[in-house]
């Protein structure tokens, strides 16, 4: 299955990715695959077109193949269908009007309700009402959703995921009926893309790799590689609250995240989980 | 691209992991992939051969083009090679011999420590030390992690999640040299196959999925569907802590569950991630 072209694509995504040369062996199975994840991007507009059922049924049985944390299985999916609900959600997300027009609209949840019910039904008792619970159950639900975008992309798909949907955890829970101790992880928009996308470049492998040692002392000059490698690839970047923070020596992602994140931003969502019946000690 | 055979494969897959018939049309793109993630498997027993150095930063380069909340990219992984820390974290999971002999051991980690440097770096506050932040920090280290698992699996390798490593996060911690404000979610045994590993069956794709509402009410007949179909598949469950606990009605995966977490497990991990820096307020 050896296919040089698919060995240089992938050579190329990096390089565009990471900016880094990295040799692909074109004898190595599954290219295809790797071509696909390399390459990915993020789509926001979608045809006019359904995602079928059946095709949407199948992608989730891929999902829901996925790893589990002793196989406890507690990443569920909720397919939000029903034109009123996904107006109630999505009426609170003015900045994202795209959102509507997806065929297919997911929320992602990690499921602490199970297990606990389990017990109670099997006659035995669960001390086990702590973070770890919680981390778990969020966990599995994040490998769900990694896994269900897998697949989706796989056959031609494309997604976004919508974690601002937390911005109002206490609508998504009336709306969708969550019980307590399910936790809402990200929603995600899927459609059949109607655009190529543009792939976004990355903080470099070395940044985010570490080897034997977790290794931090380089930050400074990771972030000026990536700021001028990305605004060199994607310019223009539109530099965030002007007035508020004035002129930048340098306008690239660290200062637009440092900016991002100068705002408060979902400082209710502790209390939300907690809640939900959540134990976080 | 059309493959009759890989869509009756399919098929096949999801009947043993989920017990339904569910049809797939062998025109869908990417039905490759599809198979591979619906008849995957967890592998612990290994080939003795090497994981190409620039194989497994290919594998990590596509785990790292994987969606990241706010394009935030807080999944990091620590590629644990030298044979000492190895041992260090080995020898303290005595139930599990099989780790020594994976040639490639990971351990992916939320790090919510880059952020905050970022904002002090390009001088801005940081109001958001709470549990929202160390929440997104795991999910995208989730993310990473069940994508490097899609792209191993493509190539051809197993892989088997360890999330007991957190049983001692202490030493991981010292091992790794893990700083503040980083968690580890789980380690990952990678290397070739030396078997075929066996399809694990789950529970049904309407206990998990759900349309509009979420939907809880079904559990007891899904548990009781789901512990038949699983020992059919897989007869000969040991009866966990039978001294403790004599006879069940039916002993089967629910049964097994609600023994399992009837003790105490990793109680201390919520100080742990409290000792590293995180507010989970």
């Amino acid at each position: 299955m050896s296919d040089p072209k698919d060995a240089e694509a992938i050579s190329q995504a990096i390089a565009a990715r990471f900016g880094e040369t990295l040799p692909v062996d074109p004898d190595t199975q599954g290219l295809e695959t790797l071509l696909r994840m390399a390459s990915r991007r993020v789509h926001r507009r979608y045809l006019d077109k359904p995602v079928e059922p059946d095709l949407l049924r199948l992608l989730l049985a891929c999902a829901l193949s996925s790893p589990s944390k002793s196989d406890l299985q507690q990443g569920d999916v909720v397919i939000v269908a029903d034109p009123a609900r996904r107006k109630a959600i999505f009426e609170l997300i003015p900045s994202m009007p795209w959102m509507a027009e997806a065929p297919v609209f997911l929320v992602f949840c990690g499921d602490g309700q199970r297990l606990p019910r389990i017990s109670e039904m099997r006659g035995k008792p669960f001390p086990n009402d702590h973070l770890d619970a919680f981390f778990n159950a969020v966990v599995d639900g994040a490998i769900v959703m990694a896994s269900f975008i897998a697949a989706a992309e796989a056959v031609g798909l494309g997604c976004c995921p919508i974690s601002v949907v937390r911005d109002n955890c206490d609508v998504l829970r009336e709306t969708l009926s969550l019980p307590k101790r399910v936790v809402p992880i990200a929603g995600l928009t899927v459609g059949w893309p109607a655009t190529p996308g543009r792939l976004s470049a990355r903080l470099s492998i070395d940044a985010r790799v570490h080897v034997d040692r977790y290794d931090t002392e380089n930050l400074a000059a990771q972030l000026d590689e990536y700021d001028r490698r990305r605004n060199a690839a994607e310019p223009g970047l539109k530099p965030r609250e002007p007035a508020r923070w004035g002129e930048a020596p340098y306008y690239g992602w660290s200062e637009d995240k440092a900016r991002q994140y100068a705002n408060a931003q979902r400082t209710d969502f502790g209390a939300f989980v907690r809640s939900q019946g959540f134990k976080l000690d």
